[in-house]
């Protein structure tokens, strides 16, 4: 048996100037036109309403792509894994906050030691809290030292998964970090995962409703204790208009609208967010045809299917089953199935866990149908998952 | 934007001789003691019925683990791809047959080019068919030459995926392979993988009964056309009893009883098959703790959840939801929920994709309390779609 962590060779995604015709399928196809215009709409749209971006990198898992969103004016990024925030300070990223909580101590030893490395180059780290043992393993890895780390505390604003329960529950955190000097209280974890999805405004507006009432009790409790909760930070590409206009959230951690998934277009749109494009597609061929459906050779190894099936991109043709490396497509309209070996393009259903599926993101100008091949961008964070 | 294929720097799984304790979370955990008596245990059942075991690697995509099936007596290993054929035969194995259609001529010349390399060591590689251009493009890659590639053809036994649809459509591709001196027509395809998950046994019955006998007219005709379908190969670790005393069937191809996912377990067992063992787990630590559930470190990218959520082993919790890097479970009975930072042991609900989510399998000898990483086995085809 083989046991030494050797390398894998490298595989070969695509060569740059390639024809999209010949990129090889299945392939993850970024249209590097459409993201470059989600990713200023979305740039603008926080500067015209004086809020912060800090995209979300759990999506696209990319150093480079992470540059370009600072570039444009996004102040850092967010982080779901301890691994991911390595990675993308490997990759020259130097202000991150891992959004999510880490309890073990070994882990939190290497969350302080990118802290402390991303402090001294003049960046920073940033992490999230929901319990008083997470506190005090934090506290115990950052060891001794001033406002070493930023720690936001999580509130449950809905989704019932992490975070504590009810905003009174936010004053004993923060006092309990308030009394580590290694630890910097930042502020307030208030995302709702859940509301991004729930498909009329009116449904995502009173869902946001609630987020916001609760941020505005714990920011309450805590002030009236003597302590202050400067940022509140949150949002998803859902959402974000909603948490921007409330008054209280500082920063928009939006990520998908980057590529904008299928399940996202499920969506009522909501006129005061600007639209976004579909520019995350993987390119598929048909490999099998019968009388009332065809087989491609794209499966749910090759895009998530935990938000549903994938669309496919300007054709009248929908999904109906899925299998590991199949996808059965069916006629919606009146028109032939496509022939053996025609291209599709299937657009995912969720973003964030397809391109963590693929090693490279081959980013395409020109379009679909006569682009070439302009860059090939590494998924640095795929299956960082520690 | 970085373009050019660099290698990531390899991380960091486990160490040999690690405690199963001190394994960071998440991650991909083999019980070896369990694998080894499923391989046993399938390899003893082949072999007493008289039928070829030519497993599936789609399930591990590791060619330390065929190689290890392969010193049991299976025959050669199946794969899905043409890339996890590449990866495969440069980990040694050199009898392979990809179980799977591919069109593209592009992609039929690297499969010629394998297809070449293993014979001149002594090799072999197969292939699946269900159209006329399959056949058409899979000649003109192989180009002159007798007898260089084995090429089975997919007959639809009841899943409505790939396969020509009808028993009389096996003949003319039957007449159309003979034509090609590159050629050799090897036998039928013959898999229903949705016939593995029916509850009952005697649902699984029933579905092979239909197998069978479309099998048994498709071998007819092209008997009766004076050719030969020498073999038929199909099976998983649903039902592969069923074709094993089938008569009609020589070969299984069953993949998942090396590691048996949660979904299997929700079968009714045959007793005409022998039983597996789950030997596979995602090591999980709860990250989160609330007044009706808990949170742990491990989601839908660390395990596929499309064949279901994961079930929790040993434990009376289940799973009530799941997203990117979180799964939340509740109680199931009166025990009070396991503390913030606790261990705990999630059964996938699929191994196939959950498998292709890492990079590493940890192998554990010794049992999942106190044993100690003894194997680190590497997923080479990880990603291989293409």
């Amino acid at each position: 048996m083989s046991s030494a962590p050797e390398q894998r060779p490298p595989r070969l995604a695509a060569l740059l100037g390639q024809g999209v015709a010949t990129i090889d399928t299945p392939a993850l196809v970024v249209d590097l036109d459409a993201m470059a215009r989600n990713l200023q709409r979305m740039a603008d749209y926080a500067q015209a309403h004086g809020v912060k971006l800090r995209p979300h990198a759990k999506m696209h898992k990319s150093a480079a792509l992470s540059r370009r969103q600072l570039q444009a004016g996004a102040v850092g990024m967010c982080v779901q894994k301890t691994s991911e925030a390595e990675a993308l300070a490997t990759g020259g990223v130097s202000d991150l906050y891992i959004s999510n909580e880490v309890i073990a101590l070994p882990k939190l030893q290497r969350v302080a030691a990118l802290a402390r490395a991303l402090q001294a180059r003049g960046g920073r780290l940033a992490i999230a809290v929901d319990s008083r043992l997470g506190v005090e393993h934090l506290a115990q890895a950052m060891g001794a030292g001033a406002n070493l780390i930023d720690v936001f505390i999580e509130l449950d604003v809905g989704q019932r998964r992490c975070g504590v329960a009810e905003p009174a529950d936010v004053l004993p955190l923060a006092q309990a970090i308030a009394r580590h000097p290694a630890l910097r209280l930042a502020g307030l974890q208030a995302y709702n995962g859940s509301a991004q999805h729930l498909r009329s405004v009116a449904e995502r507006r009173a869902a946001l409703d609630v987020v916001i009432a609760r941020v505005q009790e714990a920011r309450r409790l805590v002030e009236a204790a003597g302590l202050a909760l400067p940022l509140v930070t949150g949002a998803g590409s859902g959402t974000f208009g909603l948490e921007a206009t409330s008054g209280v959230f500082g920063e928009l951690q939006a990520g998908s609208y980057l590529f904008m998934d299928a399940d996202y277009a499920r969506n009522q749109a909501d006129p005061a967010q600007p639209a976004f494009e579909h520019a995350l597609f993987v390119k598929t061929q048909v490999m099998s045809v019968s009388a009332g459906h065809v087989v491609v050779d794209a499966g749910h190894k090759s895009h998530a299917i935990d938000s549903g099936l994938p669309r496919v991109h300007g054709e009248a043709l929908e999904a109906t089953g899925c299998s590991d490396e199949h996808t059965t497509l069916r006629t919606t309209g009146s028109a032939p199935l496509p022939t053996l070996g025609s291209t599709l393009w299937l657009i995912p259903g969720h973003c964030d866990p397809t391109v963590n599926l693929h090693d490279w993101l081959i980013g395409v100008r020109g379009g679909l149908l006569a682009g070439t091949v302009a860059e090939l961008i590494r998924v640095d964070a795929r299956g960082c998952l520690d």
